[in-house]
């Protein structure tokens, strides 16, 4: 709880802040800028880009990043409140003063966070947002898929993205502004095409050979290798002795190489995940009805994460594609140029402009 | 680190113990008993039972249970080493505090704890109890599958365990001593039978059908009212603020009542555990080759644990043993009368009995 001082506090610096912006756009001296943030299960990257006055900037070609500063998770569903709140603070402060701007030249904050599911998360969050930031300030929450679409796109809200890293998530925005959501969840409640799911799934296979309930695969032998273990009754102790998604998710590659060799396991398991995450994309795609009434119609999707990087022969995100491309022909894959956290704030120029067009038709 | 003082306390507690336990041998003052704990995910149990004559006991029809206590879990892997050496230490005094009898009545020990996988885990709590008893105790750790077994069979070391409860294993001794296990390493390494497993699928299946990716099920609406929540978006700040195994697992009732009201989701879900419970067993059956070379010798199924408790009319243990005896069909079930922290005292007296016999021998 908060002692009535600290809030006193809050408020005089709050009100500082906002005299100190005011002053500052008046005298000419500071150039508005804005942040974007990107979440992830492990990481939390933020940038600061220039805002350019509305009518110059094109969101193809985005405003270049004047500073960029990375942090720890920030998922409070993984590090609990207070540590995903003190990382969000920690990581803004950085890419703010590597900038060299100030909290004042501030305009608009866009979060894009993983463990944002529920309009309640977005809430707290942006509570926390105003205590740091004055009232003038834009401040928008989001899915970190959202600000990974948004990378793909440009900052342009339309058609579907499909992130699979350490988890999976896909994310669509229809034209009309509706959206939809498959997966994201966690590999307890159903993300079996993430890199967790996928690593889970082969070292299931190999304790499956060894105590003789699965036939022998080639994963045995390349799992135990990269883990420095000699038996597979040592993968319990590995396990459980710090179970956490991304050290799990890290063996995807030893999946795939044993895939490529032909290990009839390993290639199992990754069709299955393609079918997996094809089918998260199908769903949003048929909720928002992307590409129209007669399914013919085309529509992005944008290509995120580890999982989907296709620099092997066994390339799971071609596979996804071809998967998808059964049901609908004209959906196209992005491979994004820029990262997450820079969709993020294209994104909050984006909202910032829409704002700025209502107020002006209003 | 122990000091050089601790170290001498606990070797003349072990000489004095020792001491006393020879006084009160010589007048008759004492009467033996062994020890039987039953460590398990969520709880250890621990009996004290009267060592009779060896000539005088018959397995079949066991001594009876002189005192009973119950603590937490004591697997290392879940609660951490210390924790788990304390919680052993401490149900074990109570035990014998209730019983009237000393820690110098003891003669044998023997313990039953989930998580010893390895013979390291073994040779570790060896060690720990090798500090608590005087050095002519006899001293027995296995895997807690090994005292279901032995609650089952009455302390014979033959046939087969079947344990699903929030986790699952196989556990099979033959005739000639060779022993094999299949599962029991949780569900991210494939222990998908268990009613964590269950539960889990239940979970995914429910997002699954929230998001598009999957049909609609009765499992849904069941789930969210057992658990007070309202949307399934609810479900992953449910499922991640504690995921504790146990608490996943307490929602196959929900399961199986959904099955029984012809939910295919639900049903699909449990025939597939039936498979998955099944294959464990027949996977440990054909390793000891438990009946015989032509398949049709006979060996007993011990059922333990919740999930195969067969008080429903969607009756998983009895569908598990239906989908056993299309490959083993004179393999019978063992519902034990027993708890399996009497099968571990049982395994006591069994180990003593063969050790004595041995010695006679040689």
């Amino acid at each position: 709880m908060k002692d009535a001082r600290q809030r006193n506090g809050e408020v005089e610096a709050s009100e500082k802040k906002e005299a100190e912006a005011e002053a500052a756009h008046e005298n000419g001296r500071v150039s508005d800028v804005v942040l974007g943030l990107d979440g992830g299960a492990t990481s939390t990257v933020c940038v600061c880009m220039p805002l350019l006055p509305f009518s110059d900037h094109d969101l193809a070609d985005p405003p270049p990043v004047l500073a960029r500063a990375v942090a720890g998770c920030s998922n409070h569903n993984s590090v609990g409140e207070t540590a995903s709140k003190n990382t969000l603070e920690q990581v803004m402060a950085e890419t703010l003063c590597k900038s060299g701007s100030t909290w004042s030249a501030v305009r608009a904050v866009c979060l894009g966070v993983s463990g944002v599911n529920h309009p309640r998360d977005q809430e707290r969050i942006l509570k926390w947002l105003r205590d740091i930031f004055p009232s003038h300030v834009k401040l928008y929450v989001h899915n970190d898929a959202l600000a990974a679409l948004a990378s793909g796109t440009m900052g342009k809200l339309h058609g579907c993205v499909l992130i699979a890293g350490t988890g999976c998530i896909s994310y669509g925005f229809s034209k009309d502004g509706r959206e939809a959501r498959a997966a994201g969840a966690g590999p307890l409640l159903g993300d079996w095409g993430s890199g967790y799911g996928i690593a889970a799934q082969a070292l299931s296979a190999v304790v499956k050979a060894h105590d003789g309930r699965g036939q022998q695969t080639m994963l045995t032998d390349t799992i135990l290798k990269a883990l420095g273990l000699s038996s597979p009754d040592e993968l319990i102790g590995w396990t459980y002795a710090d179970p956490s998604w991304a050290r799990i998710a890290a063996l995807v590659p030893e999946v795939v190489s044993c895939a490529e060799a032909g290990d009839q396991i390993a290639n199992k398991i990754l069709v299955e995940a393609v079918q997996e995450l094809a089918v998260c994309v199908k769903a949003v795609a048929r909720r928002l009805c992307l590409c129209g009434e007669d399914g013919n119609g085309s529509f992005p999707i944008v290509m995120v994460g580890g999982v989907l990087e296709g620099n092997k022969s066994w390339d799971i995100g071609k596979e996804v594609i071809n998967c998808i491309h059964k049901q609908y022909p004209e959906a196209y894959p992005i491979r994004p140029k820029v990262e997450p956290a820079v969709g993020a704030a294209l994104l909050a120029m984006n909202f910032l402009l829409k704002e700025s067009e209502r107020h002006h038709n209003s």
